[in-house]
């Protein structure tokens, strides 16, 4: 075993997956059941199955579906973490992924292999985190962050038909701050990632445009 | 050998080190001598060793460094590479880096395990490349864009002094496109990364203001 540690790094993936809710960008954790780490939080993650995933991205997929049970729209990579010190197992690469999610979509828990899981603060989980994962999870926000910051529209994480006040509400979220609405909605206009719907959400107050992202749209 | 490839996947890293020279963005590429793919063209690249290697970063200049004998200012990964087909010797992972460097640092070549060296156009190298390093190679170059669009100065490209106009062509080069010279020079009045220095560039027309990266500069 020492031989072929020599030779191969264990390879994983970990991933951050994200939602908006409560007015807090937030990131599900699982409590793990199995050494190392035993007991603690951490990004759901796993050992790349080369007889069974064509990609890392594949591995992250396969990874998140035993916890979550849905089809994730979008993985996107963020980096490697690597090194002889991160894993007790020995030399280890985890190849880090995020995805966006609205909340509802996985409020239908399956579990697998872990004894809680959480969603927390994505800034401040409020537990101490396994392996290098507090080092993944800032990791994971800074990209979304510099993502959304330059123009990027986080349409995964709304519902199938939204409001622009609710893509406005999860883009400050995100940031971390508020924007102004009308340059915000003047920017939109430019926006090839949305189409504007015949349809309207009435509330209490006077009925919000929905829409849709169109089928350009690409994170 | 087969059942290690079911559990373990080969782990490499290949490198995209760019440079501007004739007014273009080149990348070196390296002439491979062994197999797979010996006599084709591709970016510099080796397997991680975990009992000499911290880190893939520090993986990727260990391989560098048996080809071009240079300290590198920047290394940056860009994204990974996988999968059961792209290396006819199994699984494997490529963790693609870029790096920047001004080309006169590294005209005293070192040629290891490589047939031959050559400084290519990045945006249309003039080579069928190996492996998915064409694939790679694009994505190096939408990263480095993407990094300089969005207001990085591309400083490690260029000598240790330089003038604005030396930055002004490299950002261009890079882009591919000209910059309004005014505005180039307004933003960076607002740069926490350039340091003006009390020298000047004597040359056929009116001095020029030389500057240095500060120290706060990161890419």
């Amino acid at each position: 075993m020492d031989a072929i540690r020599k030779l191969y790094p264990l390879v994983g993936v970990d991933i951050a997956l994200f939602s908006v809710d409560d007015e807090r960008l937030q990131v599900l954790l699982v409590k793990r059941v199995q050494e190392p780490a035993a007991k603690q939080w951490a990004l759901p993650g796993g050992m790349l199955k080369p007889d069974q995933d064509t990609s890392l991205e594949a591995a992250a997929r396969r990874v998140l579906a035993h916890k979550v049970s849905v089809e994730l729209p979008l993985v996107e990579e963020v980096s490697t973490f690597s090194g002889p010190d991160r894993d007790p197992r020995g030399w280890s690469v985890s190849v880090l992924f995020y995805a966006l999610l609205p909340k509802d979509k996985v409020d239908a828990l399956v579990r697998n292999k872990v004894e809680a899981l959480e969603w927390a603060d994505a800034s401040a989980p409020g537990h101490r985190m396994a392996f290098d994962h507090s080092k993944q999870l800032a990791a994971a926000v800074h990209k979304l962050r510099a993502k959304v910051k330059s123009g990027k529209l986080p349409l995964h994480l709304l519902p199938e038909r939204f409001t622009l006040s609710q893509l406005q509400r999860s883009v400050e979220v995100i940031l971390g701050q508020p924007l102004d609405k009308s340059s915000f909605r003047r920017q939109l206009k430019s926006s090839a990632d949305l189409v504007q719907l015949d349809e309207y959400e009435r509330g209490a107050q006077r009925p919000a445009q929905l829409f849709k992202p169109s089928e350009e749209f690409s994170f």
